[in-house]
């Protein structure tokens, strides 16, 4: 028996926005199970932002979808047809079948579920990707406390809407912000945030107006999903030694998004793709270290292992001149102003 | 006996760029030592970038220096009288007496120094704040491991020169990025760089080609201390999980600098003033969290505790309007698409 399947296809690359035009609708017929492989048909197919960065021909930190190939998606699918000892007819599985009515599989990165836990769709939602998303940002990114405010973009979204339930659990302060008056309303009625914005009708100043007023004590996490002028706003607000797990900018994915960009993008495109941990660190922080620090390198300067340079300037009324020098970096090494005899 | 000091106090705010009429060089008479002071004149003052925030008014990390006070900075000194008993005529300390020929301290934040173990000038250099910075960078902020690529902005500054030298007895490639052949050379010969980059010729593209040459295993740790276009140079090249340090932006700390600005500086100064913890991550790494998700956060959603929302559009062919939706934020809560039918 031949198995026919309709799919999705990546017809063209986005110009600028993602259109229906750079979709096609396609049937396909099957082939035949090779051994080790299950046939399955799709109950659920997962739509995630990340697939907007696949219909690029653009490095990421996946491969993008290429021309006339199935777009890619996470499903949940039952198996009609098996040649894999592991898989049996009726299984329900997750696995990446695609944009797809059915999908062939030999079983590679695909789950098993058990559909009496929790409705199946929730294996690619709140019991799936997006879940562990918003649990491992919140616990191993943010490292969430009690007493702690978070703020957190996409408030009512798959992941956002979890990163909120979550930290509220936790005993931390909880702001959403989401796009909609039924968006903030859920938000605060059914996830229990405490206050949740609606950024739609707020431009950068008045949405940062309003989120400070949320936070009397200033923000301590920041869930990061969106970029645009939901980080611009936010920026500001966030506390020394606040942490800001970057997890999407769905703002600025598309052309539109970044023609009235913050000046922010290059850098935390690099952040997020390339999952850096970027920490400013300001040395008087960290003054208790001062003791460990000599004892290892004071011997390495005084036999010379460690080399340095200076600058002097004579007399105190060089300093500003050798300072303007400093700040064209036309100083050597280490700048001094000689004020005094040093007789040693 | 009375005590006449010279001073420079801040005359004036810049407008743009520091220029040398913002100080003014003036003298005063110390007033009398009151109990538990002491007098000590000045051998050595240090200059260091963060002084041209302090001549703003505005927030950053520490106050402003106000109009007509004596321009802050960290001094190595000797006490010339004292009604203190810690502090003997004759002592070496490093204080932070200011732009000034003499200083009154009553001891707090006072650092005694040994002139025996090292010239008296390395306790605000290599030895004092700028060489601790350099350590606590690599060690703690970078945690910079052998066989690992380092890149050194302002690498034979006082506080890059001891990053470069410390990452190299630990075994790093060390690449550094200087103004100037003198300095590029003093790196290379004298601190050890393997490679030194003499950035004042090369715009921003030139100077990613000669970077990328000099990291065929790409960059894991940048230490930050410049901003501008080496930043700018550096992002693409950075490895997956690399780390950054921000130390300091000095290229942007002047209108001048920021007139052809990269799209960073926003964030990239909230990030240093705030000492954000700034984490891309991206949830396939951290997909053997799935279990310990799931035991704690599945019994939530089964009993209640945790709510989550779909929405669900109906067939294959309507997946593309649904992931346009999805894009523009029109979906509320978890995105789907039924494929087939979900008997449970």
């Amino acid at each position: 028996m031949t198995q026919k399947a309709s799919r999705i296809v990546l017809a063209s690359r986005p110009a600028g926005n993602a259109e229906l035009d750079n979709f096609r609708l396609d049937q396909v017929v099957m082939p035949k199970l090779k051994d080790g492989e299950f046939l399955a048909r799709t109950i659920w197919l997962s739509l995630d932002p990340y697939m907007r960065g696949r219909m690029n021909d653009a490095k990421s930190y996946s491969a993008p979808v290429e021309l006339g190939d199935t777009m890619e998606g996470g499903c949940v699918a039952e198996i009609i047809n098996s040649n894999n000892k592991d898989y049996a007819i009726g299984d329900i599985v997750v696995a990446r079948l695609g944009w797809a009515t059915h999908g062939i599989s030999n079983g590679v990165g695909v789950q098993k579920i058990n559909p009496s836990i929790a409705p199946i769709s929730t294996s690619v939602g709140i019991l799936g990707m997006p879940g562990l998303t918003a649990w491992v940002a919140l616990n191993d990114i943010l490292k969430g406390k009690k007493g702690e405010t978070i703020v957190v973009s996409a408030a009512t979204g798959a992941v956002g809407g979890l990163v909120g339930q979550l930290a509220k659990l936790k005993g931390m302060r909880v702001i959403g912000v989401a796009g909609g008056p039924a968006k903030t309303k859920f938000a605060i009625e059914e996830l229990g945030y405490d206050i949740c914005i609606d950024h739609k009708s707020l431009d950068v100043k008045e949405l940062r107006v309003r989120l400070s007023a949320a936070s009397p004590d200033g923000i301590h996490c920041y869930f990061e999903n969106v970029g645009g002028k939901t980080l611009e706003a936010i920026l500001p607000l966030m506390n020394t030694f606040g942490r800001i797990a970057v997890c999407g900018m769905i703002a600025w994915y598309s052309p539109k998004g970044m023609e009235n960009a913050s000046p922010i993008p290059v850098a935390w495109g690099a952040i997020l793709r390339q999952r850096l941990r970027v920490c400013g660190f300001i040395i008087f922080d960290h003054y208790d270290r001062m003791e460990e620090f000599h004892k290892e390198v004071a011997p390495l300067v005084s036999n010379g292992k460690i080399k340095y340079k200076e600058t002097i300037s004579e007399g105190l009324e060089s300093a500003p001149q050798s300072f303007l020098n400093l700040l064209e970096g036309k100083n050597f090494g280490k700048q001094l102003v000689r004020i005094g005899h040093d007789p040693r």
